[in-house]
């Protein structure tokens, strides 16, 4: 990807708002008061002015924000937020209230990045947390984030990933109850998921990323003895990937891998299902996970963690998780896409 | 539970001590040249006189052991170790080496020890680790201790539980295929589940532990989009055990429960397969965690790990897990069993 407003080195990145009655809106601010992610990336925040000005007031330091009437209007050098609402003016902010109309901005929010992304106005894109039951109540079809992008950029095999400092989890798939994941567990859907998963670490700068697929079934299935599924999809899948070159091994018994990922022995898990890969991720490391949406055309990340309405608008939200996306994402947009494998 | 041989207030623990050819002789002569166990209890070894002798070089201030003819024969008060092979007498040490008649004795070591266990020679047994591997070898159609031992004790409803000292974790099932496991997922299975769990934590003198019962699927189904067995098992099976006067709740979204209760906000969670409680248990708690067999008429712990025959016979294998289960053990062997839901 080549970055998009030449003068400049960092890339562009789209910051969607998520519900402004959520945390969205303060982690933002809080984000943008510390000195970091602009030395990572130029922001452009998509979202409400109304909200991002009240929140300020919980972040001090956070700079003011410009309304753009065009997105793509060049971004001044100063150090103010950019910020587009695209016609999407949110009702009276509500903190901590489910309002259908909030889910609705926050929507075409994203759908505004996505497109900002895909034409290559933005080098990527990091989204702050919406309401899927106000999306729903406000006429969406989609259970999340993940799923709206995904459809956008008509990209059908995308993969959710978790990215801590030590631990990368690519899940196979994500919301699926466990039965309908457990059918999903095909050698097609594997390989192409650790293909993914070291396309995604050879852009970020490792040639020959170390992957571990997990098992699937209690001790990897011990040798058929709990499940088939390691010796009927999980062993074959990894065997073709070696054969392309890439530096993966597996199955492993699932219960003891997340630990040897944590010290070091690995670079990425392929996990099973959603909760194999969330339920350590989120046990280790709950303030500094980020959500990578990887297999789709543009760099898209997002906070690890939901709107949190229990407690917004109280000032003691933590933007970790948003900062932490934000370095990803710009690590992302800084380095060439494309097929890596060897 | 009556405390055997009066004379004592310490519980008589029978330890077994597993494949040979692994590391549980090590860990047993390393965890009783500790001072604690011996604060906690009066241990009496099952397993191979060689075997330990040969333990006790890699296990500075080990006691030696005494031969016993008959497990039954009065333990005296001095520090030394008494041993009882019930004569199986093992083939000479190969330590890493998968050997069927090692296989053997352990497992007629497992029977000897639930024999003491259930005629009250003893008040309680802790297991070192055994090779399934070799006991299937050897003829034994047990998927590992916890099935033969429940089997032994004729206890269908056994269930295998994991404790540290921050988290408590009690599976519904164990090592079935994650497939079989999710057709486990019944109210049934789980009210019985549930009070199992209260009735131990009670017996450890909590009378009003505070269950937390996760859900099945991805964010616990979210109202059923992803999955139903939440509505339909779980749901009914908390509300049950509520009316029982148990402090349960759920069920609750997996990927964030268990940090949940690593910061003390429940002193226990009951998990829906294996995987759910081993992953984050293992990933916090290598080293100290110990599995606990609830459901079954006599006390039963174990170290949390296998033979590793990699590292056997080579001085370096920790006992941590030893100690800790052989505390635990005590503690359960110190109070009275019996139901005492409210």
């Amino acid at each position: 990807m080549q970055l998009v407003r030449g003068m400049q080195k960092k890339p562009v990145l789209a910051i969607t708002m998520g519900d402004v009655n959520g945390i969205g809106p303060e982690i933002l601010a809080k984000a943008l008061a510390r000195p970091e992610p602009w030395q990572w990336c130029r922001p452009l925040a998509i979202g409400s002015l109304a909200a991002y000005e009240n929140a300020r007031h919980m972040a001090p330091g956070a700079p003011p924000a410009r309304a753009l009437q065009d997105p793509r209007e060049p971004l001044s050098g100063e150090r103010n937020l950019p910020l587009f609402d695209g016609g999407h003016k949110t009702p009276p902010l509500q903190p901590g209230m489910l309002d259908p109309e909030a889910g609705r901005c926050a929507a075409e929010w994203v759908k505004i990045a996505v497109q900002l992304a895909k034409d290559r106005t933005v080098d990527g894109m990091v989204t702050c947390p919406i309401s899927k039951d106000c999306i729903r109540q406000a006429g969406y079809a989609y259970s999340g984030h993940t799923s709206l992008i995904a459809d956008l950029t008509d990209a059908p095999d995308y993969r959710m990933c978790l990215f801590t400092p030590t631990m990368r989890i690519l899940h196979i798939t994500a919301h699926l109850s466990l039965r309908d994941a457990i059918d999903a567990v095909t050698a097609d859907r594997i390989v192409t998921s650790i293909r993914i998963g070291h396309e995604a670490l050879a852009r970020l700068g490792n040639p020959s990323p170390r992957i571990a697929v997990a098992g699937l079934n209690p001790h990897a299935g011990e040798a058929g003895a709990f499940g088939r599924e390691e010796i009927d999809a999980i062993a074959p899948a990894v065997q073709i990937c070696q054969q392309e070159g890439i530096a993966c091994s597996g199955p492993y018994p699932p219960d003891t891998l997340f630990g040897k990922m944590r010290d070091g022995l690995f670079d990425m898990i392929i996990a099973m299902y959603h909760d194999q890969g969330h339920i350590p991720l989120k046990l280790i490391a709950m303030d500094e996970g980020v959500n990578v949406t990887l297999g789709i055309p543009i760099v898209r990340t997002s906070v690890d963690h939901g709107t949190a309405f229990d407690i917004a608008g109280q000032g003691i939200a933590r933007e970790h998780s948003l900062c932490a996306a934000l370095e990803l994402a710009a690590q992302f947009a800084r380095c060439p896409a494309g097929r890596s494998t060897p």
